[in-house]
């Protein structure tokens, strides 16, 4: 991200432009539908797929970020072991998947054994389903934490619902609309890259697309609740890793909805090969386009998961410039979005510029793992993690959507048309703008504001 | 604190009892009034001071914590000067005072160099009314971030506020008066132990108190907006230092009401030594009695805090045992009570533990300067600080308001009589208990419902 010529207005970046659309890349099937989880009737069931060739389902290079919570769910224990079993060397972070599955209406979170049980019994039989080897299945829940999964539902869901299997946007764009919970509406994004083909002489359009689900129990440490993102890009699965957690430590690392981290939050990428590209080695030029694109992928869902927190009216987007470095940066932007006192204030409309230098003196970097996805060498990332990031009031400068409301090295408070502030402040997306002063660190957060509703949707959810 | 022998009941504390009375120790003088700074005209200064002594205000033993956040207000880098002028080798977190005025309405922070201006003067001023030495001012404030003290109608209020200075209880009442902002009630508490005189052949009683005000932008690393403790013990600055940080570390440090820590954050003790009992040593029996008394009251101080945060309708109180340690027993008590869905849920009565079992989960210690102060050593505290705490889903116990919930050895969730669960969440605290089974580690931590209200108190506050 590199700083605007004027520190306040926004940070521009160099991502490749996105579409919400719901794209699927070669290589892939997708479909989603009603297993009967949720008593509401509504779509429960996604299905993501690789194709089948001389009749085995291809495995395409995988990679995955999830939870860092001690209650990790089922069927993140149970993807994690899959893709270990896959490619060792991963550990779990990446290996071979042929298909994915998702299940809306309970989290198999806190269940123990009977739990982890249900969570196998599902692998098996899409395994069985679809032709897949159970150790290239993944698999996604969400829902209320402690209650068990309908294993016979799930499966007879399964199968109906593989029927409908389809390597046209429809299936992406139905798996989409089934990985919903409380969302208001279905998240997809999709960039398109050119990447060079085999021989160097001509080059092939690489897709990337994501689909996700929010909205409560989001916050920094894996943001997401649930999101699944294809590419028709080659690439190995460590080097498919390699891009997908700084992408995620620069978007989802920099969400927050509510401060909580879920037990189930995953993020999965599956990348197919079939764009017909040249293998990305890391490290390239071609590994670092491939990176942008997943970024701006991940960055756009992010940005649509905050708009769409559970109650939130508005976006909001902090950007950070001036800091001493990166980490500063975003440790500063993260700390603004998630201070309820700001967020009350945005849904308010109220430029209580106050709240937000004392959200930001507050900030404390990442913890060691983040810092790492960031960039930071393991040394510095243990020295650094979770200390006060660098602010100097005296050099500080505060802009509320495009307002400039604080100027420490001008003596502090500006006097500012507060009634224009305000209405600025209606907008769908509320850009904080602060630059500290201080060095070229920059970076970004993405929150939305406390509404009433938000308590009232979450004091009755059980029951 | 021990642990119950019934891990799933309250845990027991060995802190001596405590009475909710404004209780002014031998030694000082109190008063608090209207000066106008609020539009309100609801009192809005307090003053605190020693006792005149041969035409000379006698200073105490004094020592302070102050708010980690950068941008600390004027009145707290004014009073940790004025700390460190008085005894260099505490550098600003002890020394000696004999005044302390309290201004509410305006924070004076984020007003840059003339705020500092404004509030010079208002020690200079208040050393002039009380003929005290300015080094041995402290300075508190509480109000909207940003805007200035109004420095006339302060110095105007405190001539006629000193002239009611009194040194019965009636003084400190009306100082705890003037303390407040949204508070809905006033906060005090007292509690009374034995010390031995000089000579060793008596015993004295020496009394313990604080105010305090609360409600919002409260979290850990410094909870509290603003607490005064008086004491007629005599101590050095530095013991008293010694008692007043692990005492803070195990009560406001554990308060949350809704994660913002603010930058006027300030605790203050004051010792006057008038209780006639021998000087106490660090170390000693004598200095672990006092630090009990010191801790009594400060936890007292911060369960008024947290039940009457904003909106608040009840306190929630998570105690934890079996633990590694206190320090991570602290950490998975203090996730609980800080996480937006538990609060939420509380709110609703909904004895939803998978919210409980999820924060707990993602629980990490707190940073380097409270893992200190809370007694690990500085390189435990430095590679501990952020790190998760430990925790093992499959032997992790909740009971919630008394009902046994989840019992991971046990399979997971345990049903239980939820008609009843939900009922006695209807009481005015909710005692969330949690047993990790993984060691001798205890700890709690305080706080309170997330509720519409405190929304709409915060959406609008500066307009």
């Amino acid at each position: 991200m590199a700083i605007a010529t004027t520190p306040l207005s926004a940070l521009s970046t160099d991502l490749p432009p996105v579409e919400r659309r719901a794209a699927i890349p070669l290589g892939f099937c997708a479909a989603g539908g009603v297993a009967g989880i949720k008593t509401s009737g509504r779509p429960d069931l996604a299905i993501i797929a690789t194709l089948i060739d001389e009749d085995v389902r291809v495995p395409a290079a995988a990679a995955a970020i999830f939870t860092p919570n001690a209650f990790a769910a089922a069927p993140v224990r149970l993807s994690r072991a899959h893709l270990a079993a896959t490619e060792p060397a991963g550990a779990g972070g990446w290996g071979w998947a042929s298909a994915v599955v998702s299940t809306s209406g309970s989290a198999n979170a806190a269940t123990g054994a009977a739990g982890d049980a249900d969570q196998a019994q599902i692998a098996d039989d899409l395994a069985e389903i679809l032709g897949a080897e159970v150790d290239e299945t993944l698999l996604l829940s969400t829902g209320i934490i402690g209650t068990r999964l309908p294993v016979d539902k799930v499966r007879i869901g399964m199968t109906a619902i593989a029927k409908t299997l389809s390597a046209n946007d429809e299936g992406l764009a139905a798996a989409a609309e089934a990985l919903r919970t409380t969302d208001s509406v279905v998240k997809v994004a999709t960039t398109t890259i050119s990447l060079p083909d085999p021989d160097g002489l001509a080059v092939r359009s690489v897709r990337v697309s994501g689909i996700a689900k929010g909205v409560g129990m989001i916050h920094p440490r894996m943001a997401t609740m649930l999101s699944i993102m294809l590419t028709d890009a080659t690439v190995e699965p460590a080097t498919l890793h390699g891009l997908l957690r700084p992408a995620a430590a620069r978007t989802w690392d920099q969400l927050s909805v509510d401060g909580d981290t879920s037990t189930n939050d995953t993020v999965f990428i599956l990348a197919s090969g079939r764009a017909g590209a040249a293998p990305i080695a890391a490290g390239t030029h071609e590994a670092a386009e491939l990176g942008r694109a997943i970024e701006a992928v991940a960055r756009d869902l992010a940005r649509q998961q905050a708009a769409d927190g559970e109650g939130a009216t508005t976006l909001i987007t902090c950007q950070v410039s001036g800091a001493v470095d990166d980490a500063d940066a975003r440790a500063v932007a993260r700390a603004v979005i998630s201070s309820s006192l700001v967020k009350a204030a945005a849904h308010g409309r109220d430029p209580n510029w106050g709240r937000i230098a004392g959200a930001a003196g507050n900030a404390t970097l990442a913890d060691e793992a983040v810092l790492v996805a960031a960039g930071l060498t393991s040394s510095a990332a243990r020295s650094r993690a979770g200390t006060p990031a660098e602010l100097d009031p005296d050099r500080l400068r505060i802009a509320i959507a495009g307002h400039l409301v604080f100027d420490g090295a001008g003596g502090g408070p500006v006097a500012f048309d507060r009634a224009a502030a305000r209405a600025a402040m209606t907008a769908p997306e509320l850009l904080v703008r602060l630059d500290l002063g201080l060095g070229d660190g920059s970076g970004e957060a993405f929150g939305c504001d406390l509404t009433e509703t938000y308590v009232i949707e979450n004091s009755e959810y059980t029951t």
